[in-house]
């Protein structure tokens, strides 16, 4: 597929990708001085430099906050887990709130302890999306589920396909719910392009980049720069604009031994010309 | 899901299971002496110990070869390489004759060398597979597309799913075509009730086992012993016997830090207690 280099405008950088040498403050200044207009950051960090804080920071620089990361985790193995997840989802919407970010995403969650019953699991999540929703509609916080890699079916998220979230939105109602898609977790998905454009441009509310490497040796950390793996980055971008998405291109590398290991100006500037030449 | 436990006579070993310590005649003795009935051979070992004398042990120990391991890897970069592909597929069709086994196991291949193009692959599987048909029909040998985990979809198979295996066979006609399901390949699959139940008696050619681990400290080499995963094995095998399927329970577990490094005949005493308390 031919499609032209993205506007520069519309790179965004999730935190972790360079969060292993700097915190939070080091990477929005570091953003800002490469000329970077899209963030976006993850709880814990938040917390360390206090939400109000990080909220001035962030808008003093202008940045577009295009999602928070992340609320999810809704499947417990006892009521009291499943009300804790739900407080605690709570509170990241009101994070979201104060830091005007585009969406919550959503890594659902996997099993719970113990538990080999996925589809209870799936169960759990379609429960918590929906009690989640009651508050974060009236709030106009839009949720995004993420659906992850099937290698994270057990342990971080039991929604794996783009057309399993697709499912979700078609039950619980399209209003302030959709989708986070990044390709690592949906490339090698036979029905990615017919899911993309059965969500639309309503559902696809972040757009996530980076590359699957080959081979992988680590089922978490091992996240490719755009352009060194196997994905068709340009091709899956195209295929989301074409539904009309307007939103940002956010690169999420969570790269142990290669990326987190180099000096983050450096991975900076890297994230800068592949999503020229790779997306 | 309530089952009973299976009959021990149904259980099968991959000999990757046990091969990092015994070559295929030590296998196949070690089966015999705990009572096994059927066993699962790989190509290389075959090749070491020469075609015509595995065949005669194996037929002699009177086993029954529940698959043979393996045909596919069908895309390629060249014309050659594809030419390659299939002279060496005909030839593993001609050595699963001799040894009387149920099915050519097809690992279809991932990308080829420097390809960015999944769905192009997909159309060398497809291709590839119709030309063995045409060289195995005639022979009666079953070719059975084993769907790898979405994880391996780059570098070993690009089919994935057992919808995808099932629309294959709809595609290429089902005499002489069918499926190998691995429950660590499908587990997390949400349509994987409605796929087993599409493919039916007549495509499900072989059935394997094993439990995927949390966590998964290796993308190939970390599966994990029936019982000590997430899957319920109980349940899927439930899911395929209840459409007539009446074959083995072949285990199949690459375990390099575990089960790979313990004495083989331990390894086989325990595929036989889990074989009757977590299948």
């Amino acid at each position: 597929m031919s499609t032209s280099p993205p506007d520069p405008g519309r790179l965004s950088i999730n935190t972790a990708t360079v969060r292993a040498l700097w915190d939070l403050g080091q990477i929005l200044d570091g953003c800002a001085r490469h000329g970077i207009r899209g963030v976006s950051p993850w709880r814990d960090q938040v917390r360390e430099m206090g939400l109000k804080a990080a909220a001035a920071r962030i808008h003093g620089h202008g940045f577009a906050v295009t999602g928070y990361c992340r609320g999810g985790m809704f499947p417990g193995a006892t009521p009291a887990e499943r009300l804790a997840a739900r407080d605690d989802n709570r509170r990241a919407v009101d994070e979201a709130l104060e830091l005007g970010a585009r969406c919550l995403v959503l890594v659902v969650g996997g099993l719970p302890r113990g538990s080999k019953d996925v589809a209870g699991a799936r169960g759990q999540v379609r429960d918590g999306i929906g009690e989640l929703l009651d508050f974060a509609r009236p709030r106009e916080m839009p949720l995004a589920i993420e659906p992850l890699h099937p290698m994270y079916a057990a342990d971080r998220a039991c929604v794996n396909t783009i057309g399993h979230a697709n499912d979700l939105c078609d039950e619980l109602g399209d209003a302030g719910l959709g989708i986070a898609l990044d390709v690592y977790h949906v490339w090698w998905d036979p029905h990615l392009e017919r899911e993309i454009a059965r969500a639309g441009a309503k559902r696809l509310l972040a757009f996530h980049v980076c590359d699957w490497l080959v081979p992988t040796r680590d089922l978490l950390l091992d996240r490719g720069m755009m352009g060194d793996g196997v994905i068709d980055v340009p091709a899956i971008r195209a295929a989301v604009e074409a539904q009309g998405y307007g939103g940002f291109h956010e690169v999420e590398i969570f790269s142990a031994e290669d990326w987190w290991k180099r000096p983050p100006d450096e991975v900076l500037q890297t994230c800068i010309e592949r999503h020229q030449t790779s997306c």
